[in-house]
């Protein structure tokens, strides 16, 4: 089984932006918990981060002829891109969707994701463990 | 440690109700999965489901003296009640929101929970596993 | 053929509370009205009234079980009680509901009602007899 | 007694057009139905209908001189027809709307009617009896 | 000099229909006195009603050819009649917009007519004398 | 009779400012204009212009034991001053609202007058001739 | 003289939750506050908190027989209980609403109570001693 | 194959009206011009225009029986007739809308066309040459 | 203990103006009726009433250096004054507001108080009696 | 005669992608179609597709020194990309928009196109032969 | 060179008021920097400041004959004062608007100012030194 | 010092592109008056720009380690690009916003940038020497 774990616009500086919003986990350590979390799952991982939406949505065509499932953060993305939403539906994998912090509790315009109602499943607030739920719902989806 | 699984209006009729939209699965399966890994987890779990919003704002102040945190799946009631909102709060426990479907796919009153922003997490269209993932998520922030 | 007539808040202190609007006909005049109509129509009828939101959930589940159609007064929460709209689709009967002023004539919040979308039909501003309208619309669309 | 029966734009084609939203009875056979219970009722129906606005104000403005009370289902002239709700007020008598289908089911913009706010009573969603309840019930107010 | 005077739905009942708004002046009133105001300003006036869009448009375009300017009453065409906004500005003459009652204190959608925005002038609220003051206005503006 | 004749902010400057809008017309040659029509009707003016929303509302304070009516211009503070709206009520007197240029054919927001519902009469888009059919129909109302 | 003290959901928790925003006076401290007053006005006083939305309309039915004015807190059901509305116009009885803290000064969804227009008077923001001074505004309207 | 070209409210002024919008080429040069294409594509064309929402109505129920396929120019009226959208989907015949200048760069309101979302097609801003794309894309329509 | 009353505009013509919403008493009443109650409370009161937003801004600067605290009725400037806003911020002592009417069950852009959010308490529809209330309440404000 | 036909996001999936909404001829298979009815017309066509809104924003300005004019379908870009509306102003070459599916008869967001207001026409709806008549009427728009 | 630097409501407190928004330099501190530079740039400087709106209103008209630029910071009236919206227009001269704060970044009303759309220019969040900006930008403005 | 200045969309095109809007001047002129002016302030700049929102938030990133403050124009992404605004909060470097033209006086969205609110200051309407003016307040900003 092989995941795409895939991260939007600015992640890559996750544990130095913000971190009284964000923690100090770094991408890297995320990755690390993710990679171990699916051997245990018995599952492979991709996992890249992009600040480029036309990368990510190139990432999710590719996903549709190498991976069995995507875990996706599109960060700031979420809020805009239709172009993203679109991917999601066209790749035609379960795809969960991943954010670490609370958007709902945070400025009006993140409570709204234009990818969330084309995803399989959404995962908000769970911080860098957020992301290995949503590789355990992932694989549960994908073994159902 | 101790946790509240406390459900809203017509979740008792999950399995007959709409089963296109919520599946076959019935509330009591759900209670089964949770104590399942609630043992692995050496979690005692409570698992309640009422109709009745002033019943729900009760076991929410209930949970402030006798459990560790809550998962919370406020079915319609997510969508206006501000007493379910404020009780969140008022509790001062971790709270962990499920939502069974994707209620970001469905009418567009549904893509709007009053009690996500002051929830810890939200697990959003995993099916009867995503009690499964709030659960986990849960015990991982009472042990951090 | 057995059919409950549900009625929301405030509908009890109906003949006193704001005749210029409501009339000086009761609640009990209405149930009488209504079980002479349903003994013509060779149906048995169960009048209820609460001021719970809670409780009409209740019942509507209940009415699953017992009854074959409902005809349906949710007062006040027609404008906001989601739950109620979602136990209207889960009890999986015909829902009459009914108002007996004319809510798209008053206040434009009344307007609105959330149940109306599910319910099999809407009859607004007859009065008592709107009732009866109810019972009749609801037994030919059993019959039928 | 003598009502009008009034039938806006497009229900001549009852019957042919979309019968999965409006079922297979014709215009034709709903007169009939009216007419068969108005006769029961003592009254007397003169029952039209026409796709052009205006006519539909002029017959609303005859009905002033000539009728008792008017049925009357506007069909899309009711989401924005304020010449129609004009003559409603303007005819000076007891006016009962009604709609086919569930109008508060089907696309938002058919959730709102302009003329509701000034008939006496309004029935949805009932199919072709809804013109027999709205009929009794006009009947019953020119009767009170 | 020639004026078109054109008077839209319902306007035929003034005098009849809601005194206590529109008061008990007949549209022939207002005919004769902006006739004889017209014969003190040596202008000749077509004064017309109809309840139809249609012919309201289709007179508008016969202003074209035979008028100098219009005094244009749409009744309750104001608030959404576009067909007949694009008349005016069509008929390519000048056009006072005349309103018997202050449609600003009344309902919010009559306060909004889409016609406003091309006319000349408007004149709202002054009752029957409306009309000679609109003709006045007219004749200025075609003197000027 | 005595009239005084109200106006906003920004009129002092008639004739220099903006005269594609407003022509080139002064705010001194309209005093002469609407006294010279004012001897005719055997009515007193008292024409006056401010810059101050507070003195606007001394004035119409003062009109209400001076004057027998009032037209006014309330220029920008037509758009947002309740204050003004408030005093047109309080004075108690007949007011007629005038405005030069069409304010329903410009900026969106200067379509919407907050003083008009309050207003007896209002006249739009007529120039400078506006205050004079304003000054009729004053006395006109007056007369009645 | 009889007063009923209503609180709504979650007020019991008055002193624990959020002393940020609520203090640290309790619900206990406040109803000795209130009786203390009380006396002074030789007023009785039944004090009562529920967090169910139906035992405050109950109570608001009840009040009609047995007490002489309301005051009234419906925490956060304030912002969308139309059956609360309902009720405090049904209950036919002088009702003061008060709020703890300034409810325009927090999350805008606050900002707006649907009971606020049909009670006699609101106060906010002014703490424990806003009961006080409902008290005072309930016995003056009731003595006046 | 029959086409229906039926044309809305005040294009038989085209050439005369708006010039600097809708060109000078007039109603009858664009006929001549389908009328050419559609000899080359075999296919015969019924080409009228309305200035009344009614007829358009009738001439769209009357496509039904006697062609294969309709080009509807609706003009304002596709802003608002709900009739006429609710024509085209009764007539049950492919329907090319057709619109002579961008109204997505003029006016807001003429943004929106209530009718293309139940169009089969949709062609703006092309000028007389747009109808013959319309005749063109419906011919392939129908032989598709 | 120094307090200031400051009133908007058209506060001066109470008792007088439209008596059926804002009651007999004048603002001398009222001023009477504060001036006696703060003896009681040993507080010394500065009373006056201004038309103009700026003076009242003026003022709210001056109970800088002057006041303690300040009892606040903006009247119509509620609604839009930001500058008063910034001003009882700037102010930095207690402000009350008040209000005479009920504001939230009169037109809809009553409702809003842009005052409020800055203010320690909001005092509404107790009429002349609020004004006293809102005395004691900032008493008790200045001396905890 | 050179001709850019540009190609938003996802469109390279077509034929595979939602077959249901966008049937199953490939983008290759439009190409053929397009380059078939090009040189028909003697014109060339540079046929391009990029998941990249910079990419499409770059083609753009490159199509201003090497081509006469542009057919455009933005795919998800369209509705909200307002680099590429800008850039589609200034290339300072015609434009026809083109979209596969009825944009006007799915999600409502896919009804607003941020880019249609600036282009020369806009085809919507007609599958892939909507590509040849937006060939057609940008070659007429050139030849013009 | 003559320039008027005019500064609305509050700031005159500027330094005491809000120091964590605005700071601690007063206005008197802001006119020196002001005129230090204006000398440099050979330009005289009028530096005022008022509460009332009215008075900036009559300012930019004295403006009109007085001086070359100004330099405007509305404070709190750029949110609502069209007075000042049409004063700027009026005057014919070019205007800067500054903000001392960023009224992006604060609450949702302050980001709309009603008068940016007639300056020249708007400078935002740059304190003390954004009244130097402005002066430089004016200053260039006349220069060019 | 050094300085990065960045530029998005379009700006590439800069005086050929709609110089009726934005002028002359090209970018390469701006670059040369800007490194002129830095060079006085002993400040380095480096000046790009992009069509690219993922490079424009790569180079927003890059200035985090290589630079001590940016002046950035992100042209049409202003309106939309969340991931451009979380890039300029993550940079943690001062940022100065400008634009060339006055985006408040244009189309309504263009009014609206959702990068202002995270900006130290912005700047608009200035031309060319806007960002002059921006550079100058950035050092500012660096230097205090």
């Amino acid at each position: 089984m092989k995941v795409f774990v895939l991260n939007g616009p600015n992640l890559n500086l996750l544990g130095e932006r913000e971190p009284e919003v964000y923690g100090t986990t770094t991408l890297g350590d995320i990755e690390k918990l993710v990679k171990s979390r699916a051997e245990d799952l018995k599952a492979e991982v991709d996992f890249r981060q992009t600040n480029h939406e036309g990368v990510l949505v190139d990432w999710l065509q590719e996903a549709r002829g190498q991976a069995d499932g995507v875990v996706l953060n599109p960060a700031a993305l979420s809020h805009y891109s239709l172009a993203v939403r679109d991917a999601v539906v066209a790749c035609g994998l379960p795809v969960v969707e991943v954010h670490l912090s609370n958007i709902f509790g945070r400025e009006p315009w993140r409570a709204k994701s234009v990818v969330s109602g084309v995803a399989d499943g959404v995962i908000v607030g769970l911080g860098p463990l957020g992301y290995v739920r949503a590789l355990e719902a992932l694989v549960a989806i994908l073994e159902s």
